[in-house]
């Protein structure tokens, strides 16, 4: 049930940054046919860019086992974390638990415990198609789940979870205090009309200069308006506050007040 | 500027399956930070699947040109048709271009007719920085963007479009009436009040009575209340009319009166 909490905090002791990278599977047919729109893995980014973990990739992929077992063993030897959402409910096809088995190469068993939480949860209505939940690879911890009782689960790195975003929520939140921290991203945000054209060549010195720092710009068209927000992002505050002075003072030149957001967690 | 609208109809004179696929890559930071919600590959989805085209899988990729020549390489092998979504604008993050010559092993140039575009567009304002979306993979045709002028491009099977919703939208149409198509997948939706594991059994025996069908069940929880929709795809509409009736017949079997939404293209 995860309840050890182990907070390891991304600082080092020399200042040195540490990169901790993670990736979502999103797991539905639902999701490639365009009747849902998949907003798990936006979830999913904000925590983990909040908690100093990055994302490297997401895939959204079909019900598919040859498919969810190939991806699951090339991205779990790519980055430190995986996590998936969807595919773990009580119906032919939630294959997710077996996947994850047959990626591990071990054998799936009745789980002790997620079938007693089960039990718990649904007493004399607790069907074969409700206990098949409780039908897990050998070896995993369970992650809880406040909202409908069927646990997800840990296997070494591989986070498994629910595809309802509520239920991922809940336990994304369960397993975030027991990951081990990078250093955070922090950025600033700022935004101005100018446009992207009329900047990009000295924004792009600006990114020459400063190497480690990390600048997008996001150009926008709303209600016929052109806007832009220039977003840097770094681990080094330090670097992070020069080079946005330089932006700042980069649109002012440009005869426009920028309107900047302050220092803040990277988003 | 693909002019020439070929329509393939997806229907095969002996009443094969033709099945097309498609994946979609989203490029950008802005995204895998979760700063940004994609809908693009929402949008591409809904829109390949009315085509006919099947998505089989989208992935979230950083600024990184070795991740983005990798995943090109890779997805623009596996399926029939690849579209980009992301980093053709005119700074130093928009490397998409760049990219694909290179996954495709094809010099960089300024593209003659996307240039004009340009020089018609913004007159005596054509910076260096605008006239840079000219430069593209050579042996490249067009995407029309009449939104912002700067155009997409299409490079074999893969169709390389702007990350802004709106633009994305509109070169996307201009696309797919070039593209072959698929049959089209039908589906049928019915939406109950069971839940999803009492009624998993049956579903299940109904999935193995129609394997050409693809009946997946997707449960909500919305005001405290469990909901089930349960949508059924297939390509052969004979299939998934008598499949229809059987869950209808099975819903109705447990005491409830089905909502169920009449043959549609699927989504």
């Amino acid at each position: 049930m995860m309840k050890d909490i182990v907070v390891k905090v991304g600082k080092m002791s020399n200042n040195e940054e540490k990169i901790v990278t993670a990736a979502a599977i999103v797991i539905g047919n639902e999701i490639l046919s365009g009747r849902t729109q998949d907003t798990n893995s936006n979830w999913i980014a904000k925590e983990l860019t909040r908690y100093g973990i990055r994302l490297i990739e997401v895939r959204v992929i079909p019900d598919i086992e040859e498919t969810i077992v190939d991806t699951l063993n090339e991205l779990r030897t790519k980055v430190n974390y995986v996590f998936t959402t969807g595919g773990i409910g009580p119906t032919h096809d939630d294959i997710t638990a077996a996947c994850v088995a047959k990626a591990f190469g071990v054998e799936l068993e009745r789980n002790q415990e997620a079938h007693e939480i089960l039990e718990n949860h649904y007493g004399d209505d607790l069907t074969e198609a409700r206990d098949s939940m409780a039908i897990m690879p050998v070896g995993v911890k369970l992650i809880e789940n406040p909202v409908s009782a069927a646990p997800g689960f840990v296997l070494d790195n591989v986070h498994v979870m629910a595809g309802i975003p509520n239920i991922m929520k809940v336990m994304l939140d369960a397993v975030l205090n027991n990951l081990e921290l990078g250093t955070p991203l922090l950025s600033n945000t700022i935004t101005c009309t100018i446009p992207e054209s009329e900047i990009s060549e000295e924004l792009s010195s600006i990114q020459d200069t400063y190497p480690d720092v990390e600048i997008g710009s996001y150009p926008n068209f709303r209600g016929g308006k052109t806007g832009l927000s220039v977003v840097l992002r770094s681990s080094n505050e330090d670097l992070l506050k020069k080079s946005t002075k330089d932006v700042i003072a980069l649109i002012e030149k440009m005869g426009e007040a920028p309107s900047a957001m302050s220092l803040q967690a990277a988003v």
